[in-house]
């Protein structure tokens, strides 16, 4: 509820048209709804933070995905986020339409309609890093937002990277991923003058700590246009970038 | 040098207008210049990432810092951070018409005269989070970019907050830095549809490891629309928080 | 032994009741019982910290959970916790009357019979920190305290949380459970003046650290009315409450 | 504002008594006063969550500690925490009748009149835990909870500890305060059938890592009734056992 | 090689008895047989450290551990640590007369002869931790010093550790195992004049750190008389305990 | 492309034999080989690093290996590290003579003749450190350069190592593999006037950290001749040594 | 009290010597005695661990130090450690015939008279381990046990470890200290036969954590008569030696 | 002693030359000089590990470092490290003709007459890294091995880097050293096909842990030609690669 809303419901009492009972009721309500005690829905989150809720599905069963996505795709576009393939098989058959890809393990159908300036670039250092950033671009597809892919250009190998250069200067925003010492972003920082979005991965051994190792190294950055998010977070990363892009 | 450019000089060397000698030179000829020995200043940077490069004062002597800060000011707007006031003199006189701010510790002079289209907001969860905010609104001053500032809303206040939501409503993007359990972006990634910019900060103690606790709070963060920079790294949110504002 | 039983006891050697063997042998006789070789039961523990021993089942195998089950069901209530649902079918067999829910993953039979003040109120940050929850609920049961659950109420949601302020403000003592990013016991410890102990699960990912994430925001709470469990401690934050409530 | 006001100011606005303004006005306006620019000042903090602000002198100037001191104290029961012996004089000097305390660093005055069931016990391992005792005792003190102090009691002199058990037993709740290898609350825990609030302290050296090792163990205590608060934290110690003493 | 050996073969050197090459030889030539490749066998370490080679079964096959054991066995007492069950078979095959323990998961035959000077203590938090401490009592039966066990006597039920206290002082030593908060050898240090080996076990959950916690406990133990070994390390244990029962 | 080739290519240009575009595109373009849309392969590499591109097999399929290795080998000497056994069959077949090895895990033909100057050797505290030594005998294989296995001489045996001394001695390099501890580098630098490549792996248990401690052993070596690769990264060692072998 | 004096007490009571009040009295009492109020002072210690309670003097006052060293000097062997050079003026004033070191930092005087078996070894890898190692030798001078000091016998030169080798031989345990990469326990655990007490130091840079990386190489030693301390505890290094060679 | 040297000393036993107690005590006698009591002198050490012994300032008094300073410059080239300016002054006056040079805080005087093969690179991030470099580069000169000075061409800038290639690529081994994200060594390992040596600083704030996080960075490096020595150990750095250069 925003202040129009409010004023037009106060205005309603001043008139009579309302009582103080439903007016205090509609001020402690709280526009969500319960299903089947496992999960509140926030249906107001579109209005609220410009994205209709996203279904987590690790650690939930395949049933109570397949009925919280049915519920969503009701009201709009749906995304279903770490749903493993063995898992995926109900929710696709709840929600008639949507597509199942098991690269970057999402369900989706449906894209918003709103106006967005230009693609956002997503790069990765190595074939190992690319579940992340289609988890990334699948999002990126349903908030409307087209993708530039500039995949396995480490750091190592210069020359790919910079072969792909005129890529990255026509993007937005570009979310770079990358595992193992976590350099890309650094250097594509260093190339662009765009937002970069740093998305550290899990991919690595030893002394990666399971992407921990990669995460330093992009807060660490010399590149001041780099901000991060959490390691194999490809929707955190696509969802940021979409919004960037949006604007 | 950009592909335009490098089609003029390889058609002067077509037409006999430059020899293959000049062609090499300039193709490997690197655009910086040396200074003294202990420093080389990048001139193209603007050009390149949108920002004329800014001097971290950090380890570097107040003499040091004034030969930078005045060859930079030559050319453009100057940002000196991390300048401890006991160093800021000889910059400051250095450089005609800079401003010193204590609590930023930044010396700053002029701005960038690029479109922009409204204003960042900067919250922070106490008031010791201010000096990483006001690093922040420095960095978005010398870019050109109007600041809301929201500051001492923590979240074990919420009316304090939710009281502001307009500004916050109102903004391209948000920084949120807060130090202790860092729990500020998350809340505020909820309420607003936009990049929400968490600033980790230092303030703290116990087992706020140095600001590592909110900065592990802020990667976790359950909104999806918050990424994150280095603890106290004010002039890195800023920027990003300028990108996202220009285009 | 108290020292009410102590002078008794005393008394009768005085009075010739008793021989100095006997006494030097209840002094340092210890009131538990030895059972099988692989575990003493400590009979006198209701008396000393309020609630009679509770079988943690982890490491143990199905046999030995059941056969203290039994032992312990033979004196009072009972509550076996972390029973995984293919280990619990002997000691569901041994107890006539016992409860095992899967979720919560405990098993228990009747409660405690001391006068308590009022609910204790149980909120969580998402649909998968409700086995915690639950296990925290059902020792409150065995102790006898009335429960209010408050699920699915995540800081990024701020207004289904706020909507559920009621029921809060009637606790004794509130368990705010959250994974990820853990903050949920910071904004509820800033909106009641009640004890509130923050309880955090594993539920997460990245840099996540397995539930020290959210362990460490906790501990930093600026609200200084939050305590803290160990992760996934659920049994832990229902017997401080219940504590908290029987006073 | 609760409900009862709610409806009253919505009362005002239906019978015409108030305009649709001023009641937007109402509903946003946040119960805080704006303090020179440097702190929001949160006066319903005593309805809210019982206590007063309390004033952490940490990253504050002298001068800046006693205008908050001032303000805070014309209104109530004052505390102030983490004020180091040479910032406390303004302080002192602006609030007639404040105490300042160089053992736990506080300046308080007056204390709350609430009925209370009881006293807190304070127990500690060694002499040099006794700064953060003192801080949970001066808060304790404000909140007009009689303290039981149980100091120098470490887990290498059992019989120490064993002797003042009596003590433990009348309070209703234990705080319970350790550096080192901070086991002291699992044995208060395993003696008394009370919440016992582990204070882990900074004392000890090589691989205590300053604080972090008592803290792991408390919350890895295997006594059921033990939470714990931050390292050196006395004063969140102080306020939940307050809380707890007061119900 | 010690240095009446050395002196008898240079004797025979300047007697013309022996060789320079052979000397020479002897100098370099190093005590161990190579073993199908795969381990050099340490037939001096008895001599050495006053225990015969220990096999470590972990990461070995069972066709190795077989032959490894066989040899050994032909030259004095056996001991097998970490072998797993279902890898016990050849072993013991190989072995006549060997006995597989599946508790402690060692496979022993004979014993060492040498004086010693009484039992060592084994004591330990929770039933858990046994496993560890059966491999310390292996260990020291091989060793041939006799052993009281004191198991189950966790500090949070410190009447079950009180009423063994006259096991604990009969003792050379004591080891003391605990996982979870790890405070029992501080305790235990506390009560007897012996040095106490602390086992960190891997038994906990949450924040335990697979054993970290424990670990740092007992490294930072009041008790000046304990020292440590490594995470579940029962042999090590035993065998310091042992070396110092033989003095 | 090197200097040389520039020249070459703008001598055309300048000659009229050769168009602009045709240079810009030269240029810009990058000396790989995209391969079925998940890898690209750098053909350059061996000019560029002195090594064919080596694959990595972990969290590739064994049909992806097989493609890459396929192409690959038809242009030189092939190595691909981190193979099952399990996803070995395809790769092996797909490249006629090559060898796959199970301990190292390895698939490997051919090897690359360039002038080297004496062997390298290899030593390691315990058997189960020999995988991650073989990988580096592979990868030195592939290079050209003569190893020297000295195994299983960890430094709680010294006589062990000091009777391998003259192996190091003739080496131009040391690889020391080592877990638990990790101290074996250390030694053999004190001993031998060459570089020492520490190759900490992850044997050991407890508080080993998967590696972490001999890691940290190794770096914080008191023999200045040691440098460190990560955890297990057996094919990094060697190809280190195999480069300071050839020059 | 021991059983005996139990027993007499009984005997007293029941023969009507004594009251019940009385015994009740001595069975509560603690055999500890208050010292102005900032320390408990544990006289029966000596008999309980074997040492004269020992005075820690960090974090206390020159005075409080004076004091409570005058107390126990009356009544047997003093020993305080952590006392810096600038606060032990009025200490050794206060004890006649006390001795300070500065290189220890310790304060002592007079030796406990009990039958012992020979000497303890201490050897460090560096000079800058001399500190810790020398708190040990004085702690074992107190403990009246001789001292063989081997130091300056780092990993990194073996040949000076060896030539000490006899001295390491005829003692009854060995100290082995060192920083950096703390190897030399598994060194010269696997040369002697003794128990050997690691005593990591915080003499390092860079990765050496404040003395983290030797005390985890310790830990993970591959000579299992290793048992550790905590970082720079020469006096629990000391004590535990000393108690060694008691017995 | 080497293998020539036993058999000539036997060789003189044999012939009744020297007699068995004179080689006894040659085969035990370490090669090293008692230095007043606080340092061993290694003079073998030139012969072992192809340097003399350097001084590693820190933790030693002026007076000390000038007496070890003396000694070793009377038998060659001379190196002492981390020498403060406030300490420097007795040792450049013990040693004439010494250099002490602040930036790299080194003593240095001759330098090792060895045959070498080119030059060795160093390059860094930022000129923070300088001090670092320059303690490499001394060490180098000491060595006899000439220098190439790369400095400041941090990855965020590449064409500073590419620039310079050239210089690399005419070395026989890099060393690369990077404070904040390290990731120079990675990109510098894509270029040459040269050991590259990545040298961690601790330049950097926020999360870079004192240089934790670019030695991570460089762990992990996807450049396989990468070693890494700990955080500021510009010795080391540069010893391994005049190790390197020499052969």
């Amino acid at each position: 509820m925003d202040e129009k809303e409010l004023r037009r419901l106060l205005g309603r009492l001043r008139r009579g048209d309302a009582g103080v009972d439903e007016v205090v009721g509609a001020l402690k309500g709280a526009p969500y709804e319960e299903l089947g005690g496992f999960a509140a829905i926030d249906h107001h989150r579109t209005l609220r933070v410009g994205m209709p809720e996203v279904v987590l599905a690790e650690r939930k069963t395949a049933v109570q995905v397949a009925a919280i996505a049915r519920k969503l795709a009701a009201r709009g576009p749906l995304l279903v986020t770490r749903l493993e393939p063995g898992k995926a098989g109900p929710a696709r058959r709840a929600v008639r339409g949507s597509r199942y890809d098991p690269v970057s393990r999402t369900l989706s159908r449906g894209r918003m309609d709103l106006p967005v300036r230009g693609p956002v670039a997503i790069c990765c250092a190595g074939t190992s890093d690319i579940p992340a950033c289609e988890e990334a671009a699948v999002t990126l597809g349903v908030m409307g937002v087209p993708v530039l892919r500039v995949y396995d250009v480490g750091v190592a190998g210069l020359h790919r990277l910079l072969a792909r250069r005129g890529d990255l200067d026509g993007a937005v925003a570009v979310i770079a991923a990358a595992g193992m010492e976590g350099a890309l972003p650094s250097v594509v920082g260093g190339l662009v003058g765009k937002p970069v979005i740093g998305l550290p991965t899990s991919v690595g051994y030893g002394a990666s700590l399971g992407g921990l190792a990669p995460l330093f190294t992009m807060l660490n950055s010399c590149a001041p246009n780099v901000t991060v998010v959490n390691v194999d977070n490809g929707f955190g990363a696509g969802f940021v970038a979409g919004l960037i892009a949006r604007q």
